[in-house]
């Protein structure tokens, strides 16, 4: 096996000081909402906001002294640019990240900030992993491998270990798995400490490439396709993840972009902590019933990561709410005379709904010259809320169309 | 004097085990933002989302048997009804709260989930008020005030004692104020222990009450005024509250509802945590420069609560993001012909921004019936690239309004 128990405890060691032992507390009310005693592991909280620094710390301090002063390259969109360039900093390791032009600018002026010599090259991943290995070749840089090298792998399980002393009873760990990682040394880990808790991985619709590669039975590179869970978009898992982590996880689901964004918004709303779309797989998963055995148990969720863009999470908000029927959009057919606004706006009100925004529309409203569509976006309580206005409406000559 | 430190040490064993002890951890990328070293106590992590369980598990388990079994009342819109509800949930004891017409549903059937008897009643603070008191007059109730009590003072002070624990050399606490509850208690704990340690406290110029009742040397009743920060809008400051305080509190200075609504953003971005308008005004405090003494030293921010509603928050994230220039809206006047918005997309798109949203005014465009407005909302990176961006309007003939 390319990683063992014995290396993950090693890394624990060597990055101890360096990276945050991070909360893993109870939460009561997603314990409520779901139906289990949930625990959330916290690496959002990292100083970078993600997990990644495990690894990187620990890949950084096990290169030789020469090597060390030579410097390391990576090709990252994300995390694990965060992390190599915050720990090579502190180490005074020379880091180089090329990150493919669909990088968010935040990510490329935050890991510029962190000190990192960023690159900005390549319409892809395969195009930015090149142009990373031609500067390892021609300036004698180490590449570290965001999630297949297997002091990486060491480094991601010490949050297995950590778990396993912050919830000495729990019955299952529910982690997102992208490259796999993460779940590889979590899993090791775990299993070889305590092999009865249950280890899950979850995946978006819109990923799957740790259940392609357990039907395929090695890893298959897919198309990327558009997803929440940015983070797990990668071409394929890793070849040494795959080994570790098919050995050890007990099961693999995977959640919808819907799931996904509603989750997001709970652990906003519940949890009061801000993640990225992959750190919500593991409650998306839990949410929407693709755990039934796990009901009533004690469930460690992993919260890999909360760089998420604001604006995203501010759609993702407001999705959620439509979701919840806390906000509803339909278009009422109005009298185009004096009084027709004002008539609807008053059944509305009277329905104890809110109006956030009205348009009109005339020019697309059908034959009827003296009706006008009016387009409104209202907050109500939730869904009933949202069919006692309907049936106001209809009951007050509005029909909704 | 209406409290003391013996009370708050009794307080806290009385409540430990019942009331979580929150994190306060440094923040590296708060420290970095403001230039100081910035810790959270993040109370917000609390069961019901804010620090008023400290209190009202304190008033609760002060009761008498027989006050215990008749129940208690209290009038309040937000986070004292929701701590009251849940610990006289836990501990047997019937809570009734009255809640205003105005308090948000989501508070309202939180309260009743958590086991309440909610009566929602009266158009202001002062009718809920009445009704509470009629109530504790009617039924034996003892009345538990959210702010004022004794016990609840002496409640909120065991944040105190937490913080110099968690934080030995701290210079500096930076608190909220609304009723004055909580600044009494922690700061009378923190000067009781610690002499050297300045309590600062940060109002919004919506509110203030604290700066009215330090200027008239006693408090005084002010109007309500609409802000981000509504766990602070009090009508007054409590009389024991003030009396504590106005000994203890070393400054008191104030942070706009703009300083509020860029701070709750930033928590979201650096610090991955969730607050409501007041948990944030410390950390507006901090970065609007109104405490330039602080540059430097070790300061904690009391993160007192995080119950926003999702839907404000989505709206402050978007409002964040346009003070940041990365969102922004222009209007751009165009040609009516064929062809006048595709070279207006060419423009923006050339120039790195992406577009959000466009709308087309042509009635309101002014006298020139070839040309029409397109109000269009985009995705820019900063301030400079919206300058950028407007530039090359103007050079392809594009003059914004």
């Amino acid at each position: 096996m390319p990683v063992t128990l014995a290396d993950i405890r090693a890394a624990r060691r060597r990055i101890a000081g360096g990276v945050i032992v991070t909360p893993c507390a109870e939460s009561i009310p997603l314990s409520e909402a779901v139906g289990a005693h949930i625990f959330c592991k916290l690496d959002n909280f990292q100083r970078t906001g993600s997990f990644k620094e495990r690894g990187a710390r620990n890949a950084l301090l096990k290169l030789t002294p020469a090597a060390r002063r030579r410097g390391v390259v990576a090709a990252s969109a994300g995390n694990h640019a965060l992390g190599l360039a915050y720990h090579g900093k502190l180490l005074g390791i020379p880091v180089t990240v090329v990150m493919p032009d669909y990088a968010p600018l935040i990510k490329i002026t935050t890991c510029q900030r962190l000190g990192a010599n960023v690159m900005v090259h390549g319409r892809d991943f395969i195009e930015a992993r090149a142009q990373a290995d031609a500067l390892a070749a021609e300036r004698g840089y180490t590449y570290i491998h965001g999630f297949d090298a297997p002091d990486i792998i060491a480094g991601q399980g010490t949050m297995g270990l950590e778990i396993l002393e912050q919830v000495r009873d729990a019955d299952a760990v529910v982690c997102p798995v992208g490259g796999g990682g993460l779940i590889a040394g979590l899993a090791l880990a775990i299993k070889s400490v305590r092999p009865k808790v249950r280890v899950i991985g979850v995946e978006s619709t819109a990923t799957g490439n740790f259940a392609a590669a357990l039907r395929a039975g090695r890893p298959v590179v897919r198309p990327r396709r558009p997803t929440l869970a940015d983070g797990l978009a990668t071409l394929t898992v890793g070849a040494n993840a795959f080994a570790v982590a098919r050995r050890h996880v007990d099961e693999v689901v995977s959640v919808t972009e819907d799931d996904i964004a509603l989750a997001i918004l709970r652990m906003v709303e519940l949890e009061k902590t801000v993640v990225e779309g992959a750190a919500a797989t593991p409650l998306a998963a839990m949410m929407s019933g693709r755990l039934p055995k796990l009901r009533g148990k004690k469930v460690v969720l992993v919260v890999c990561g909360g760089n998420i863009d604001p604006a995203i999470l501010s759609r993702v908000i407001e999705k959620g709410l439509v979701h919840d029927g806390r906000l509803t959009r339909f278009t009422a057919v109005i009298s185009d005379r004096p009084g027709g606004l004002a008539r609807l706006a008053g059944v509305i009100a009277a329905s104890g709904a809110s109006i956030k925004d009205i348009t009109h529309d005339r020019a697309f409203s059908g034959p009827d010259v003296s009706a006008v569509h009016a387009v409104c976006t209202v907050e109500t309580r939730d869904r009933n809320h949202v069919r006692e206005l309907h049936r106001a409406l209809r009951r007050h000559g509005f029909p909704t169309v």
